[in-house]
């Protein structure tokens, strides 16, 4: 029972590094495998050569088994009326920042799980696939399933676990409330979400196949606490995005540093969906939640320029800087040292 | 440093029963007392003569010591147009239940911390004494300090925890985003609050008076992962809902043992003021929480016909069916039976 999850995923640790789309790529992968985790890379803004060339990376530079994620949305449809009134609510913003607003889009490069990611996933068989906002449609998480690949999704309350197991993963993360950037929920809204303490062991007492622990754990008394609660592992995130190995821009490291990232917020303004940031500027002027935000991912196409303006400039105040609420217990160092650290929490408690 | 909780408040277990307003009395807290908890009685919806009755029944049943439960919000002025607006969204339901709408008014009998109140406190004496929404006005929170009492109060964010802290608390108790009832958010918003898992070991990183954990704790693993997480203690609530000794009703029984428990939310449609209950249809219907609701605790003089209304066709549509996220793991017996085992959970682990 206790290295079950080690067995399904076939990596010595029970950690998963969390795939963090933006500032990650196979650099972060390949340490997280080499630590002895799971690695993962994201693949869901990544085109189809992107992704098999990111994959040839892993493999070329280890052995160890790995993780590819992407987001199983479907695409909406875009409403011309919100649309003009999300443009009217960050016109004043655009103006501010010197942006052309004849040269904004809808969109923003997140792709839902295709038929061309299903062919490259047949051909060069990761050994793990997780997705994230629910399942891809039957006959796409079929071809995963005759892959070979163990598949997990990610749950933010007790029904989407089980949904998820009714619908054949192999096992669920579940990710609490405190996890940074975009939440998993594909079968419920924002009032729903649970915290890690609640949400891990009523997961665990609801389904029988391996749980993982998200949102929240950062440091060793953290990691305890998800295995005393249940887990059989855990995946980490933000406990990653100091790493030498990750992406994170310097304005991002320095926001997680500071005494700011002790406030973090669910926002759907960056790309429509909800995700949890440090707070800035953006979040504070418009509610944090806009009812006219364009739905994910199409809200990244409006922001994105904001972000860009404002960086040049030195600042962060447009930028998604996803953290999750544990950021303040993050620490930099080498993704080895601190999955070494944690993994020790975990082997020390039973 | 592990027994510091109980050499302050002078009880034997490092527990403290939740003050539940409407669902107990001191019934509640002479069991908990019994059987070596620090017991609560929730003194907002008390008249001055009621609180010396219960403080002396207290008294009269049990030489342990206790705790009384105040509220510290400021009461609000109310808004004409604000409360206009309130009646026309309820109106439909007045109608469908039968409510005459000229008989409503705002109110809803909680009543901040008051000089009627800290004069009885300073002639009484309990032994400890807990703030809900901040803390009082200095002179009065003076005064409850010279009658002896040790002065608790919630912290929802870590910025709250400082606060408590410079304002002289003797401990501060962390309430994670999971607690069920009203959030003592006095300096934060809706959009700031913290899981258990996040808001525990930071309020322990920030303060050195003891920290007690509230929210999600309601079995061993639970009681286990806050010892894990940095608390000196714990708060219970929700684990007691169940209890033989609290006056929780029968309606409110049943849907905590329903699979209705495990969808939670919080809301402001009750009382004005945020705070988490089982889902039911006036939060549905109405977007949990819906911004012409009138400040704490105005909005309760609307909702409790309703409530009362309903409940009497044996309908908990209307109730609040206050439970926190772990409702689900809540179970019956007596306090003493619930008490115990908890706190087998907590000295089981170092």
């Amino acid at each position: 029972m206790s290295d079950r999850l080690t067995r399904l995923l076939g990596c010595p640790l029970p950690i998963i590094q969390a795939p963090m789309a933006g500032v990650q790529n196979s650099r972060l992968t390949i340490a997280a495998c080499r630590a002895g985790a799971l690695g993962s890379l994201p693949a869901a803004m990544l085109t189809p050569e992107q992704l098999r060339t990111e994959i040839q990376t892993i493999r070329a530079a280890t052995d160890a088994p790995f993780n590819v994620n992407f987001f199983a949305h479907s695409q909406p449809q875009a409403d011309t009326a919100q649309i003009q009134r999300w443009l009217n609510t960050l016109t004043a913003y655009y103006r501010e920042l010197g942006i052309p607003t004849d040269t904004l889009s809808q969109g923003g490069g997140r792709q839902p799980f295709s038929t061309a990611q299903a062919e490259i996933v047949a051909e060069l068989k990761p050994p793990v696939v997780s997705f994230h906002f629910g399942l891809p449609e039957a006959d796409l998480l079929k071809s995963v399933k005759q892959s070979g690949a163990k598949i997990l999704a990610s749950a933010t309350t007790v029904d989407e676990a089980r949904w998820l197991v009714e619908h054949g993963v192999d096992a669920v993360i579940a990710q609490g409330l405190e996890a940074g950037g975009h939440r998993s929920m594909f079968r419920s809204t924002v009032h729903e979400q649970l915290g890690t303490f609640a949400l891990l062991p009523q997961i665990r007492a609801a389904v029988t196949v391996p749980v993982i622990a998200a949102g929240g754990i950062c440091h060793v008394p953290t990691v305890q606490a998800a295995k005393l609660l249940g887990a059989d592992g855990i995946q980490i995130g933000t406990a990653l995005l100091l790493s030498d190995e990750a992406d994170t821009s310097a304005l991002h490291r320095a926001a997680l540093q500071s005494q700011r990232a002790e406030t973090t917020a669910l926002t759907n303004l960056f790309s429509g969906g909800l995700a949890r940031g440090i707070i800035n500027r953006l979040m504070r002027e418009n509610g944090f939640i806009h009812p006219d935000a364009p739905p994910f991912p199409l809200a990244q196409g409006f922001s994105t320029p904001l972000r860009n303006a404002a960086e040049k400039q030195g600042n962060d105040e447009f930028s998604p800087l996803w953290a999750g609420q544990n950021a303040p217990l993050a620490h930099s160092g080498s993704a080895a040292d601190i999955i070494a650290q944690l993994a020790q929490g975990w082997h020390a408690i039973h």
